[in-house]
């Protein structure tokens, strides 16, 4: 999950910028190396992070307001958020960011609903019905990062499948009190808002307090602590999100992409933190160059140029010989974010099969999925996207599977199972068809 | 979960059953130490565990053919099964064997195509068009343990949906060589087997061997060892199908129930092993006396009699005031498979939202999904069913996000995503819109 947590300043500072790496025409053999990510071990910070779990499990409340004067230096007598603070939200907003707000809101709501499915009844052979029911995890935690930047577009990426999937308590868990952040989920029809933070509100949601109901799935971005204390959870049976990672995105580009473009496309990437994987594949070096070019004069203007001159310092520009060494290398690579900046973009990405999201031609940026488009910018980072898809209704609904099988079906059905289950050395199970084909 | 492994012998032995426990009108208060799993901590096993697995991924096909020898005194000199042996294996079958895996594929194949979903492109608002296209995992691995009852019906379970989805590279890592395993395969289009089981089979398809390929996706049951194997690749990347749990059964009988049936049920889960979770709720009385008493008299003629009864001396009946009751208790509990041995069946199951499976009215046995109907057996278990669902044909497919905006587009939609970006002090991201808006 594209991890969007990043330092509390903003740095208004003139660095001077010394190019991505290129690297041109690599071997087969070299792809591996080339694109490996950073590892990353958070067995130490989980370490850290355990004693916290524990002592919210035992303590409930008391821990929660102990860990918040400690860590957050914060004195909490309650923290739970008032009806009416989440309510009045939207009268300290500009009417701009409201609109725009209500825009990203309608459009990912309207992409989130079109995902419902309609049960269809299956009947396998006459007398046996299977089909698939949808509902809503009954209880879900989402959990929003603190710090200067109030993430209330990823409070619309959780709530709104939320909301649709129909998840009757959904709690929502954020050191924030930003407005923003509070008409977002006024908007998303979630009213049990607690102002905590850091692992232990992770330890809170997954085994309940006095004042925070327990859930059943945690979903939502975090620093490491509150990776840490997912992943510690996810292993006592809470159902999380996906695992996270520094977001990260690819670009392919070839002669008739626009290197101002992909240069903006890029940097909106890198500005994340200087662990933001940025990987540029092209078909022509003059693109290549002339991205470089522009990434030094628009970095120039950026007030966190600092970040995102350094995640590109540690990124590469690959330039390959032809379309289909391209598309091998993104494949490979598995992008938490491809964008596709060349000709015939929609018919090319047939051909991808790993990647988290894909942004087809010149005019899609990353930030359209980030915000507003519809798309849900909760995505498999660090190569998870070869085995898993991004956040969608799917992730807050349950299928369960009914069958009804009626006096004729088992007789029809009943010899399969019983010369199946004797064969597995299961009796039991086959008497428990003949037992309803001597009744029948 | 469904732990699909237990003891090697099959104990023909006449064990005198003491019935199941009656628990009649428990208060609410009492659900949750009634409802109560026995917890596991497999951090031992997994101790164990981690020294194999590293072995494996430094050592490859080495560590697997000593670990073969010192686990399972087998000396392997190849573990790849030839493909005349696969497709040899039908000719091994009874005829009767392989009418009934051939019928049981077409149900379960019918079931997950009807899965398939066709991706539906969104106009979100004028020139932003998403969808999601659905792709199959590239490459999968399966796991089928040995013992004496060959789990060819797993191979069902897990071939086909992998089979469907498409996925390019399936792997199938299993001890036994039950022509009836061999014959499923073959139907699944499956060609790379490979004898090899335990945590090593694991790992070999984590990290890859030089004879065996590494893939990003495992699934499939297995002893302790297995389980503990598939939680610590889980942590490095490789997705699993889901945790793993004792298998379960909660049966929910009212008066219109056929005792001689629901005992049926009760024992075909009590033979899995003495771990077996078995839970009987029912509004009357009457019905749960006679459940016993059947119990007694169909236990005495089961191979695996003392399994299962000592699994049902584990085990409880509630007797409940009425339906409310009886659903919140089921609901709260999310059996792996339940059984709806009532009135209304269909009607009365639209209030049950946590459950694997459903088995609806007096013919439709547990055994008839565990095998052939045609829904998945992989299910879970241990509670999971409150936020986890089945195997099916997503568990094998991604969906990723695509997205295209046409220059109108980006006009309609730049001024919400500028404003978004801002307030989220993401000032690159609002840049990569502007370069665009710019160029128009």
């Amino acid at each position: 999950m594209s991890c969007r947590f990043f330092s509390q300043f903003a740095i208004f500072a003139t660095y001077r910028f010394k190019n991505m790496k290129i690297i041109k025409y690599p071997n087969q053999s070299e792809y591996k190396a080339i694109l490996s990510r950073p590892t990353q071990d958070i067995s130490v910070i989980e370490e850290r992070v355990a004693p916290i779990l524990k002592r919210v499990k035992e303590e409930g409340d008391i821990a929660i307001r102990d860990f918040a004067l400690k860590f957050d230096n914060v004195a909490l007598d309650n923290f739970t958020v008032n009806i009416s603070e989440i309510q009045n939200a939207e009268s300290l907003l500009t009417e701009d960011l409201k609109t725009a707000i209500k825009q990203a809101y309608a459009n990912i709501y309207k992409f989130h609903e079109a995902q419902k499915s309609v049960p269809e009844k299956i009947e396998t052979i006459a007398g046996v019905t299977c089909w698939r029911k949808s509902v809503g995890i009954d209880k879900v935690g989402l959990y929003i990062p603190g710090g200067t930047a109030p993430l209330f577009s990823t409070v619309l990426m959780l709530g709104i499948p939320a909301q649709i999937a129909g998840c009757r308590e959904v709690v929502l868990c954020t050191p924030s009190n930003h407005p923003a952040i509070y008409f977002a989920a006024s908007l998303c029809g979630i009213s049990k808002v607690f102002r905590i933070g850091g692992s232990q509100a992770i330890a809170a949601m997954a085994y309940g307090t006095e004042t925070i109901p327990q859930v059943y799935k945690i979903f939502g971005p975090g620093n490491q602590y509150v990776t840490a204390a997912k992943m510690l959870v996810n292993k006592e049976g809470i159902a999380i999100d996906m695992p996270a990672g520094p977001s990260e995105v690819a670009v392919y580009a070839d002669e008739t992409a626009k290197p101002a473009f992909v240069a903006a496309d890029l940097l909106s990437q890198a500005e994340h933190g200087i662990d933001s994987q940025v990987l540029l594949v092209s078909t022509s070096e003059t693109v290549v160059e002339a991205v470089n070019q522009e990434l030094s004069s628009q970095l120039a203007v950026l007030p966190r140029a600092e970040f995102a001159a350094k995640a590109l310092e540690n990124s590469q520009a690959l330039v390959v010989e032809n379309q289909e060494i391209a598309l091998e290398i993104l494949n490979q690579y598995a992008a938490e974010h491809l964008i596709m900046s060349i000709e015939n973009a929609e018919e090319v990405s047939e051909k991808i099969y790993n990647a988290g999201s894909i942004f087809l031609g010149n005019y899609t940026p990353e930030s359209a999925g980030d915000y507003a488009s519809g798309t849900n910018h909760t995505l498999p980072t660090n190569g998870y996207a070869r085995a898993y898809s991004g956040v969608s209704l799917d992730s807050f609904t349950k299928k369960i599977t009914v069958q009804n099988i009626t006096q004729a079906g088992i007789q029809n059905l009943g010899k399969t199972i019983i010369e199946m289950a004797t064969a597995e050395s299961l009796e039991a199970h086959a008497n428990a068809v003949r037992v309803r084909l001597a009744n029948n």
